[in-house]
């Protein structure tokens, strides 16, 4: 499959129905075809969204529709995720033309998913949490924040161009989907509480270093085999530590 | 003058106000300030402009108006015009991508000027007869008419993107050293055996799968940190387990 066929657009609780439309122009425009819509606002003006799409009410048409990111990203072995949020993330961050190559190589093997919050708020903690790489988006300190479609557009457009350019690899391995990741950060997280590496307070901010660790290249199945692996026997480990007297 | 205040967004006939407020917001993400129009439509809503505009009302305030192309491009010393018509133009069009630097570089001691047509018809003949270069905005074959707010988002993106003034954070972690990260490695390797997840017949090879999980990206001091932890905690637990009969 081309890779800009394997790449899907998703939008979290999107509000406007005319960006969701300028969403599927944009798509269009630029090659890709997959939108999936993550529980959009039920005030979504669809008439407005099929005028600002114009000649790509295809895609508006075959939207897929999700009441979860993780549902709408379950199959995906590598989720980007767009946000100019601080904090933790942004170490990792990078522009969608460093991106671009690395998630059309992975578009070769694997389903792909570049989220896009809400219009208001952008990606929430949680979502962004599912994502394997952040894009940060070049823009002024003036005015950081663009319009959803527009940000759409710049990814997109990114992705396009770089298909020129673009040779595949030689030797892949796929990808793991974000279903079977998540299983993984599951049961680490319940290993490094068992063993007191993390209390339940501290948890989610320690989960949030172990997510960033293991999302700074590429996890294949077989990685993530390796992990499991690791936590089980860890849980059995800590199976043995006398209770707290 | 940074060049990115003496480059002009001139629209030509526009005819829908969401489009010139979203071409403001566009142009103030990207560090542009100057608009000017030519002729628009006399049913322009400009109250769909300042939603669309957003926090850049100030643009859509102070944008110029003219009554011919002509006349807002006088004293501009370059005059890149927008257009994907073919025929005797097509020839030296280039990409946004491939004219910013020299757009960028003009700038600085010259009004330069990039045209835009209207929504239903792009530039005419005699506007791209006043432009001293074509632009041509990459898209694919399946629809390559962007929306006109897009269109100026591409140029003014490529052209902030071009100055480098956009400066990702640096608020990063170093990567750790080459002696930091085989220190975690020896504990690790202790940790996983003691907690019978490899034996010493087999650690080799199951160290190679960890290597290669934690060589797939970046690695920095505080994720190193972190994976000590884990493992001083693992054989904490580790500690634990009876001897076996």
């Amino acid at each position: 499959m081309p890779p800009l066929e394997n790449i899907r657009i998703v939008l979290v609780n999107p509000i406007y129905g005319g960006n969701i439309g300028s969403v599927c122009r944009a798509m269009m425009n630029m090659g890709l075809s997959q939108l999936a819509l993550v529980a959009p606002n039920p005030a979504v003006d669809w008439h407005d969204a099929a005028t600002m799409a114009c000649h790509a009410g295809d895609i508006l048409a075959r939207r897929r529709e999700y009441a979860t990111t993780a549902e709408a990203v379950a199959d995906c072995g590598l989720v980007a995720g767009a946000s100019n949020r601080g904090g933790l993330y942004r170490s990792h961050a990078k522009t969608p033309r460093e991106w671009a190559p690395k998630l059309l190589e992975a578009a070769l093997d694997t389903p792909v998913a570049i989220l896009f919050g809400s219009e208001d708020n952008g990606l929430s903690l949680d979502d962004l949490a599912l994502c394997t790489q952040i894009i940060r988006i070049p823009s002024s300190e003036a005015y950081k924040s663009l319009n959803l479609a527009m940000s759409v557009m710049i990814c997109a457009y990114e992705l396009f161009t770089a298909t020129d350019a673009f040779e595949p690899p030689e030797e892949r391995s796929p990808e793991c989907p974000s279903s079977m990741r998540e299983a993984m950060f599951v049961k680490w997280r319940r290993a490094l509480l068992d063993i007191g590496f993390m209390t339940p307070e501290t948890a989610d901010h320690m989960m949030l270093g172990i997510r960033r660790i293991f999302s700074r290249g590429t996890l294949t199945e077989k990685d993530v085999q390796i992990l499991l692996g690791v936590a089980a026997q860890t849980l059995w480990a800590a199976g043995h530590i006398p209770p707290r007297p």
